[in-house]
């Protein structure tokens, strides 16, 4: 019979990257299973793989994957949203990235989970539900695909559990400043049934910026008004 | 960088009406950005939106939300089931209503919140599992949009969790009298993944409620039988 | 109004045949109401029905059933993934059989709540995440039907989550031995969005049973090396 205590905690697995807050784990396939690959849809032109998945948080992590595969040699290859967050309302992330260079994949997923802890900084998770900011100055691959921004504009992202908060934050936005939505999310729309509404913004770098402030502001006055103050598993930085 | 404790957690913003049990808060929009409802696929007749939310619980809210159109000059927009009931097995609820005036739709998420708080005490949440229940001795529009109940008849609701109770309540109430099936729901269909199976009736006031009172003895047997007793956030009215 | 502690939690209702881990529920209806059956969508055929409904767990469950299955005078009438776990990241179950007897149909519960005990040896749930693995000598048509094993081949079962952790376990397996992929499952292909990547192999016997034992240590090692070790809600038993 395994015992699981013979296991360490301090991971040797060549696989093994790092972990972070959030639940998130950072992982490389240096030359995954070609069978398994071709389930993967992910197509066939790399065999290194860097995968990334958290069980809280997904904006936050999708930004710092965006400018982990801006600032190395490899490509987004999939971004899935599990209904999760450990008993939230959110999601979670589950990420691939491709490369040619398993050291090229390995060190995207380091700048990843550096990135994670940063960005952990605008979530804010009450007894209540929870509210996600993310902004970036120019738009990657991994927010076009998550939430099709508009590549080297500026981007800016809201989620607002329960729902209701989430409308109140959108619409303080685009009533903010001059912005373009490129999504828009609820419950039925978009999301994995997740409790939030979530609107992702494009547009003139300080308007979105603006537009992300007015709408946390918004959005914890509300969310604080159901009782309770949120836990905030970083530093606000925005 | 924001010091969320600077904020109040008694709330003045215009749009917050208030907040009760079961995570739920009720919210207006004076006058919603244009761009933004039609994304939100409502329809651009209305501008003024009560909006109604909440982390756990579906029919007692959108059976209380029913009553309050009835009440008011508002009408039913959206009705969206979440994935919700902090890491329990069912639904919450995101409700949106509109009006001409910013008054009659504040008044409605007001009546929403009052009769949410009385609906809870059909809600039975165990260690194992959860039922709930609701009836209206003549459905409106919301319970229509949601399980398709026959507008000016009398309606149940059932849900259990996990499902297979659910099944047992199903067939009790289909047993206990002479009552029509308005909507069948399961992990598979209909319900965003709950575990649950879901049963709406419809027919006459008695036959409706006497169905329902019936599977709710045969639910709560077997629920209890799995080990513990259920919470109740309210008390029981039926 | 109801008081629900005066019902014992000693069910006596002739639908209860039993409880187990992961709240797991046995329940059968002799002659299930016809309306009812006709909104199921799992044929007129039988009227003696087996419920099997859990909040934790389903390949654990699914493999009860299989081999309850076998071993009775009953068939697999349909089987749900709720997205469940009581807040960790990935399904129950929800399962129907059917019979001519309810005798039989009683049995076939009665073995897949003993054998669910025994297969729960092989989940582990931790802090940040859960692993899960099954093993079948000869697959029967409840593994057909939910994870399209081969019926009379050895079938083998794993599940990781956070996503990323099943598919190195997935890659290793794919690595291990030479066995097919019957099913291949992640948080947008064919889970209910739970925030796993799973795999569902075939092939001999020694091989599907080694690749699975392998997926097993990566998977652990990597669980583990999140920081803290997993419960097992039963003995390991592969």
């Amino acid at each position: 019979m395994i015992d699981v205590k013979s296991i360490s905690t301090h991971c040797t697995r060549t696989e093994f990257v790092g972990t972070t807050v959030l639940d998130t784990i950072g992982l490389v396939i240096s030359g995954i299973d070609d069978t398994l690959l071709k389930e993967m849809n992910v197509g066939m032109k790399y065999h290194a793989l860097g995968l990334f998945s958290s069980r809280t948080g997904a904006a936050g992590q999708i930004t710092a994957i965006d400018d982990a595969v801006k600032a190395t040699n490899t490509e987004i290859l999939s971004i899935e949203f599990p209904r999760d967050t450990k008993g939230w309302g959110g999601h979670g992330n589950y990420i691939v990235i491709g490369g040619n260079d398993v050291s090229d994949v390995r060190h995207a997923i380091e700048l990843g989970l550096e990135l994670t802890k940063k960005n952990a900084g605008e979530l804010y998770i009450s007894e209540s539900g929870h509210l996600e900011f993310t902004y970036s100055a120019s738009a990657g691959a991994a927010l076009q695909k998550a939430f099709h921004a508009v590549p080297g504009e500026a981007f800016g992202f809201m989620a607002g559990s329960p729902a209701a908060i989430g409308l109140v934050m959108a619409d303080t936005a685009m009533k903010a400043s001059a912005v373009n939505i490129t999504c828009y999310m609820t419950p039925s729309i978009g999301t994995s049934h997740s409790n939030e509404v979530i609107l992702g913004i494009s547009g003139d770098a300080s308007a979105v910026k603006a537009a992300v402030l007015e709408a946390r502001q918004v959005g914890l006055e509300l969310l604080i008004g159901m009782g309770s103050y949120p836990e905030i598993p970083g530093t606000p930085y925005l």
